[in-house]
């Protein structure tokens, strides 16, 4: 039985984009190791010819998101060209307030004005880079927390936020946005400054219209229906982006849809039920990092899997399922729409992105390609990029 | 050493008072197994009668909270007056969507129009007992969600309920309110239609100033930080009430401060810390049940659980505590917040409880009233309340 | 592009056998609230009946599981007969010790010895029915612990479990078996007296050959790698049965694999490789009930579920996955994996079933079949089955 | 009320002694930052001289755990002396096979015999380090596992870590021991070779007598009841030491006693109900790290956090407490229980303290004797130590 996508899916899913992280392409690891692969970048432009290579196998992944201070350069309009060159554009840019001994107890919401000056400043050089490099967003994940109770206060932390955000939102254009990321926990232990959706969502309906959520897939406390707040999220107008990874227990950045392939068709269903897919206001990227696994094949691994699970999600039959629905047939509801999580789409995707002049099988087009070799014995000497630098 | 409670914590004390909920006195269980105890009530009068021992042993449990139809009586005006005669007044009103055979798949959310009228029906009489017994609070425990994944439209649902609130909202007086409770999990085990404080935050938002939140201390994903959720509802001003109660790992409505006496600390410290503390806006209620252990006793060991937390709470420093934050030490935080939590506040407590004619020991007090033995003997026959009935 | 089933799968698809449990047909609820439906069996014949219509449409599941007292009668041998008749046989025997009033601070760990003896003479009335039906296996799920802490000696009742366990087991004939269930909470809420699978392994270790670890998939913590205990199991020779379910948060008996399917490919993977699949020793078993969703059909679907992911399973390219393996490939060994898992094996599955005389579709074929209507028809007055007797 | 402590808990009290990790000296942090400190150790000798500042000023940690390869000199001999001089002991040699690049894939568990043997002959260097220091015990905390499924066979690994730990407790003297640690999660995400209880017990049971489990009060999945564990390997003579910290939601060694003090009260209530307190099979320990608190005034708090919790759990009222039990009075039964765990021990520890001339403050004294502000003067240059050196 061969599956049929049909021209409305395969449209959609020729509009797909995800936007690839930089910093996926540089060494990471646990607080207890960094392993190190031969090949890795030493520098921005290094970590965007990798990226490329993601885009020209799979047609996929046209955006790079930067990191800043990580994918600092003195010419961003030399990066934007070279980006262009490669056939990729540069699309979100991350800040970065978790690294600078300042920070250790807090940026955005330091009690020292110092220091949340200096958090503030490092959010407007980010919009800075924006301006030079024609990316939309600002996206803000906020490493900032406690360890211990009594450690901080809660409360003006919070008041304190708002007032930083304020400042930072006033600089953005119109055509500029800024998304909130939140996070269950890591790196403070005890409380996070924004851990919840609830809480980005108050934070940014307080800033104005262009303020909007970051909802990370491997962000929540387990057992969280995670579909459920993509659905809320679209359905009060503040989805504005999404970080794709999974976890088993904690954040570990893994492959999307390698831990919980259903969570991702799930989320996917409501993605497009809420009318998010390919829909301006939501940004698919990815948020990961490859501890074990080879970086590029890794990241082509991942939007592979994101166009799969939406190429299954698009064939979810609504009428079918809207009868079953009202008939209250729970058995029936539930098989129509694992019928469309069991489909097997993989063939069917194979021969349309060779219809496409892409290749039917991205990551052993990768393997043949030579780049990997390439760069193996190219990237010789220097530092190579990691989280630290 | 002893503790010293201060005029102005103890002032704060002599104010506190927590809603007791009128099922905690009959009899209630698991899925496998309601035990059932001599002496349990028959009808709300009863279940009044044994409300009031608690207030009577603890000064600090005057208002009794009704569930209908578990509560519903011919006269609403002669209970009232009854409760009164016992020296505890009626407090929040809790509707039930849950155990009529047409709510099987919704009420508030239900697609079919008739049995969503029927539901919003149901919450307009709870309105008119809250009329009769002059209660101030509505309160919606939404028990509605989906088993399966594709069994509901997540959104469709949403949008019903916000429908069918407004309804309910609309035949509100200008001195009533609607609190809305969330939770995590059960009894629908895919998706609930308020499983955070963010949907009912963003549901109750779009109602209007008289709308709250309803935080139940056990309806949280294991790792959640209530404390700061409290906090934030707090600092929206849209906290409208407490359920307590504790859990280990699942909703079990065990005694408030059990599991973990810490967070119960914590809590009552964010809500001094917002102002929440014996403010009209913030109703103190226990939501628990008592499956192995004596009910009036259970429940008055409960509201002397707040009590004693409330006091370590208000114990801390916050003097000493600003200070040893602007420095950034830690380990001083830390210690001060313990130190407050440490106290033994137990002794002071009961010397000051005498001092009001109040008895030291109200566990040991009621052990010797005699009235559990008098209830054993008197309550024969007819059929103990319980969640059924 | 056609899967192909290989003979060798589709030899072992053919020698798989779930067994069901009696109480799935009987009515069944959460602590809120059990929704009765039309046509529910009324004694353990009409619930065999039943049962029997799940292996006519699917050739999976020729053997039922009872539940002692809830399926108690006056004439074992009869009901033998009578399943007999309908195609299955009588299996597994589950006691009970959680339903008496005696038990409600615990039975085969009790301090009072009376109590424990009457739990040990439950178990032994057990056995008595094992020999009377021919059943292999006397399953022990412990229901016991205690609610606050202080409540009970942890470590007098682990002895006591022992000494109880050591009377039953020494009961048993040599060709029966003891199969003790362990279950992280519920429906105690502080301590479980069974909580893990070491507390399970380190009891029937102590008893003897014939006393193994049954192994419910929906009893574990959120996070927990569940295939991980059942290759330990198998490897330390000691995993005797599986209780199949699923579930989001809490244990809720949802259908398996229907929360997540791809955690029962792992398990089902586990199984094969360590050589449980169609052993002996291993029983498959539902242990589900059906709150919101059709019984019977949710019972086709549940073991239809296990088959398909079984073979899904063992299309795993082993030789293939050992080479990635060893190259340390973790991209391509993660592929080879979900490879198998993301083959559609429905369309195969469902031509060898017609080629063996069952419908290609099971729940069409029982949804066509009348027998639903009829016993609708039928069963009208008495006491449908549930949970309670 | 002053709390009395009786001879009996004083004695108790007085062979109390916690063994602490030179690593807390060192810096730590997360995957994102490691913040460095002034003063912070260069050395182990500087780590030695910091860990003799927290017995000075307690009493309480006389034994000093050190970790190879972080703390190999060239000489052990003059390293124990140093200790001596100091007034403590070298402890626990705890070994690392996860900071080489040829662990990336396993150590213990390798496919690769060469890699597999490497790491058995770490674990062979680390006992000739304690036939010189005169430690006894070996702790092996197994860091291997995988991050995607299919990545690897779960049961080769479990079937070579046995082989691998034969051979090295093969090596062991008869007064040496060793103890396998386990944990939930991390640093691998997918499966963990050593996740639980079980398992360690397992492998360390077909090891022989000498062979022990590592209970890390940080390595559970949340809701786990840790106590009950603490319980189940006291009884089956297999508890070999603690490692105490605490966490919220992931391991992040926070001081113990942190973050749930009412959880180190319930496991040292086990402990010594099992017989386990100042027993020579059970070591106390701390494995904690100082990411953002001082770090000699973090490891004081933190054996002050153990000493205070153990004297209330000295006071529980055992007779008491059996006779509620038998009455099957819970609320009486956990009164009995919560009145130790809230009874303030610590002016009585504080006297206690100063009648054996240590401070009454540990804390403070600490603070006061210029320590601090010495090394912080003195240890200027050189690399501050940290996990990764």
């Amino acid at each position: 039985m061969t599956t049929t996508l049909t021209p409305e899916i395969l449209s959609a899913l020729e509009q797909q984009a995800v936007e690839v992280p930089s910093w996926a392409y540089g060494n990471s690891g646990t607080r207890f190791k960094v392993f190190t692969t031969a090949g890795t970048p030493r520098d921005p432009f290094e970590k965007i010819a990798d990226a490329a290579q993601v885009h020209r196998h799979t047609g996929l992944a046209p955006v790079v998101a930067l990191h800043i201070p990580w994918d600092r350069v003195d010419d961003y309009a030399a990066l934007r060209d070279f980006a262009s060159e490669q056939g990729v554009a540069i699309g979100t840019i991350n800040s970065n307030t978790f690294q600078d001994d300042d920070y250790k107890f807090g940026a955005l919401t330091h009690e020292d004005d110092r220091i949340r000056r200096k958090a503030i400043d490092h959010h407007l050089e980010c919009i800075d880079v924006m301006d030079r490099t024609g990316s939309r967003d600002l996206k803000i994940w906020l490493a900032e927390g406690s360890n211990y109770p009594g450690q901080s206060d809660l409360r003006a932390r919070q008041d304190r936020l708002q007032d930083s955000l304020q400042t930072i939102y006033a600089r953005l254009s119109d055509e500029q946005r800024l998304v909130l990321e939140y996070k269950f926990f890591e790196p403070a232990f005890y409380h996070t400054d924004v851990p919840d959706w609830g809480t980005s969502y108050a934070q940014v309906a307080a800033l104005g219209d262009r303020a909007m959520v970051c909802l990370d897939t491997g962000h929540h406390a387990p057992g969280t229906n995670i579909e459920f707040i993509v659905m809320q999220l679209l359905r009060l107008g503040k989805l504005g982006s999404f970080d794709f990874n999974s976890r088993f227990y904690a954040d570990d950045d893994l492959i999307v849809g390698a831990a919980d392939p259903f969570q991702l068709f799930r989320i996917l269903v409501e993605v497009i039920r809420g009318g998010g897919l390919n829909h301006p206001d939501v940004t698919f990227m990815l948020d990961q990092c490859h501890n074990v696994e080879a970086k590029i094949p890794g990241q082509i691994r991942s939007v592979l899997n994101v166009q799969e699970m939406t190429a299954r999600a698009l064939l979810l039959d609504g009428e079918a399922l809207a009868a079953a629905r009202s008939d209250n047939d729970v058995l029936a509801a539930n098989e129509i729409f694992m019928d469309a999580f069991y489909t097997d789409v993989r063939p069917a995707l194979a021969a349309w992105r060779e219809s496409r002049g892409l290749p039917a099988d991205p990551m052993r087009a990768y393997a043949r390609s030579g780049y990997q070799q390439r760069i193996e014995a190219d990237r010789v000497g220097g530092t190579q990029a990691s989280w630290g630098a």
